[in-house]
């Protein structure tokens, strides 16, 4: 059976209605994001394979994400190295940066060296709220993660896909295609089109939330925070 | 080796810093020691012991970690039930029980009756800032928690114990001693005078903040939020 999935509209709706009715600060659901995405790299990423993550963060919450899973990824034991070109002036993301910073967690503008120093990659760029235009300085970074042989591990979308329609017929993304994603809360439609190993997050969802937004709700294992789910959205 | 203690005045400057200087936020911070708290009673309390587990809630920052592990607690597939006579006004204490409200965990006034329908008991009624005087109606719930043959896991310090000095020497809470203890960030001086399991849990301090406080940062496991140290807080 397909996991249901979830429009990009739908996907704001619903956050928006965990923080107004469901009553969940960005804070607490950034953190058990990130914590999610943390814990997709941790059974991607085996110490004995290496230990040095990239994480690729955008402007916006998948950004955000990335930094959690970063800070998490610390304290496992992992090296991590953030590349964070379009820094928020937003106050939640400001603090996330400064946590990492108490960590001395690097930051990198160079994102074609860090590429060459890295056993893993996160991309945290862009999420279900990407609307279909890669602004600089990202379609370089894009095509860098299309070209690469590490594996990348992509969350909510592989960023540049449409949300609905999956990959770009053409730009920077054209052809990308990452070893993993994390879908956070619900499989968004571009999972149809996704061929590789993929994780579900979001271990906090009501069963009423989940039946008004017509979504499954895994079984998650012990206390995991993440659950793998078959290629394009299996259950 | 023993772990270091943290005073109850440094506890309340730690919290205090981190939320500064440390640029975390309260709900940040108390969904982690919620989790770590959720996490602990995953380690004693296997599912085939039983999954009923009652969390009796005090009205401030230890209720807010309590309600926190509740709602993990619910996801992970436990049974929990909630008593939280003093209900804060904070509206961080209200998003909290709004959450597990919207996923029917039931709350309780019935403090006796709820005793006879548990198998594990979560003490999250004082914490560090507890200050010697047992306010009604929480006497008669310690005094219930001490007499209880059900195992008691207690949330920083069993509560009506003094931070510094470990277990009353009169009051309801005389003779009161948990099976279990989980010290949040750090053990407080009245481990010495503990006798039961005792975990660790706060996987987010930095070495810096360690450091300053002149706190030891435990070995965590895998994705662990919470490490078990032994009897009166050694590694």
């Amino acid at each position: 059976m397909a996991l249901r999935t979830l429009s990009a509209k739908n996907a704001a709706a619903l956050d928006q209605d965990l923080m107004s009715a469901g009553a969940f600060s960005i804070d607490q659901l950034m953190e058990l994001a990130g914590l999610s995405v943390s814990q997709a790299v941790f059974k991607l990423q085996p110490f004995n394979k290496g230990r040095r993550i990239l994480v690729a963060c955008g402007p916006g919450n998948n950004g955000g994400d990335g930094l959690v899973a970063a800070r998490h990824l610390h304290h496992y034991g992992y090296q991590p190295t953030i590349y964070y070109p379009k820094q928020s002036k937003n106050e939640l993301y400001q603090r996330l940066r400064k946590q990492l910073e108490d960590l001395k967690v690097p930051f990198t503008n160079d994102f074609p060296s860090a590429l060459t120093q890295t056993d893993h990659i996160v991309d945290a760029i862009f999420g279900f709220s990407f609307s279909g235009e890669v602004r600089e300085p990202f379609p370089s970074v894009i095509e860098a993660l299309r070209d690469t042989k590490i594996p990348v591990l992509a969350v909510d979308a592989p960023s540049s896909w449409n949300i609905e329609d999956g990959p770009p017929s053409e730009g920077p993304g054209k052809g990308f295609m990452p070893e993993a994603l994390i879908s956070l809360t619900a499989p968004k439609p571009l999972v149809n089109w996704f061929k590789g190993r993929h994780f579900l997050g979001g271990r906090f969802l009501s069963e009423e939330m989940a039946r008004k937004y017509e979504l499954d709700v895994p079984e998650y294992e012990g206390l995991d925070q993440v659950v793998e789910v078959s290629v394009g959205g299996k259950l």
